[in-house]
């Protein structure tokens, strides 16, 4: 039986109890929320607590609580010699108090409150300070997930730079997609086709190969259609021009 | 039995056809391509030509051409009063020659060459010169789609455009997330997860209500950083930054 600590109980902390709950070799011990009145969830299986003392010696801590809040966090536990890792995907290993032996535990996906989420297709990138504490990381990894990766501090700033592109900006993407069909009367809906085939396609093509349109082609009379279709909208200009831009120049580097 | 002739044979016309051939009360009748050689269909269920002396008349004439060859390529159809439909979600009902009865036929997909498309779930996108040619136009779309929409050139030429963000840019977003990752030994495959779930989310969300990331919550330290990180990519840096504040000012207009 592995025993879980979790510090926070935000919208991370919650979904990751969710997962660990349903599993019968680890046992989540003790939640900490500074603010004991939003312990909304019925804490049948495990001990919510708001005061340092309480806290007891546990297998991991999972400190999951915003980015700038895990160094100071992490150094008000009263304990030593306990495996402390963080859940962030922009925050290094060293950044956590060196008081406990520190890891990172960092689920890459996008999570949204209310919504369900299947973790067991949800990469879990996994890091310790010693080697000692990969092992009990990598098992409660693989209790909820069947993606595990060990993933350097430095690999897992450059993923969360990559997974702003991928998500934050493909969903940006959308946004100025859904704009230009409202200010026409367009139902959003016609596009949604589009959006779930161009996600499939790069299940089994690069990204690379996948690139289609005006830019691609240098199709460059559709392009100044285009630009000129979006000359009262300077921000959407200024995005279409400079992503025509980026991929004409990455047809040229391969 | 509605009777269809294609010109032109390229990517689109060949999953057209392909699509067409199933339905049991469309016949596709003659395709027409200027290179017969290039007639690498069995031919068993229509008629290959390559003169346009050869062509008869038919329901529907699909001109299924590049953009740059509609306005040419419906010209030299050597009949009159036929309905002749375009299938380019960038140029103009009137770009074609008035010569026929004119009319579009677009399928919003982006088509890979050698991959199977499932037409039921494509929108088709129709419009027509004359309403008395809606009725044939819309039977030929409904027998291989779910999704009709009576879509008039101008509503066409935006939603093109938001095509483009939606499928184009979004898949360059794909490409610079995987560029990250390469140049930092980390596969691609850890993103599959995030790609999915980002393009899932907007069928139940709004794309402004699934916006999450550091732009969107204003966490300039994580932005700083990560512009910092692009520092030795000066495209990649000055889309983070444009992306950033498009991001940031649609979270105040709203």
């Amino acid at each position: 039986m592995i025993t879980l600590t979790f510090i926070g109980y935000g919208n991370v902390a919650q979904h990751l109890i969710k997962a660990f709950l349903n599993n019968s070799e680890i046992k989540v011990q003790q939640v900490f929320l500074r603010d004991a009145s939003k312990a909304i969830y019925p804490a049948i299986d495990f001990e919510f607590i708001s005061d340092w003392n309480q806290l007891t010696p546990a297998d991991i801590f999972i400190v999951a609580v915003s980015d700038d809040y895990i160094a100071e966090v992490s150094s008000q536990i009263p304990l030593k010699n306990q495996l402390v890792v963080h859940t962030s995907g922009s925050v290094g290993l060293d950044t956590a108090s060196d008081q406990n032996r520190r890891g990172v535990f960092y689920p890459l996906q996008t999570f949204t409150k209310g919504k369900k989420v299947d973790f067991k297709e949800i990469p879990i990138c996994i890091e310790t300070e010693f080697s000692s504490d990969l092992d009990v990381l990598k098992k409660i990894a693989k209790a909820i997930s069947n993606k595990t990766h060990i993933i350097n501090s430095q690999q897992r700033k450059a993923l969360h730079v990559a997974a702003v592109f991928i998500n934050n900006f493909t969903n940006h993407m959308y946004q100025l997609g859904s704009e230009i069909c409202q200010e026409n009367q367009i139902p959003f809906a016609i596009l949604e086709p589009l959006i779930a085939e161009t996600a499939a396609k790069v299940t089994h093509l690069s990204p690379f190969e996948a690139q289609t349109g005006p830019a691609k082609r240098n199709d460059q009379k559709t392009i100044n259609a285009h630009i000129d279709f979006l000359k009262s909208d300077a921000i959407k200009q200024s995005i279409y021009k400079l992503l025509t831009q980026s991929i004409q120049e990455n047809g040229k580097k391969l």
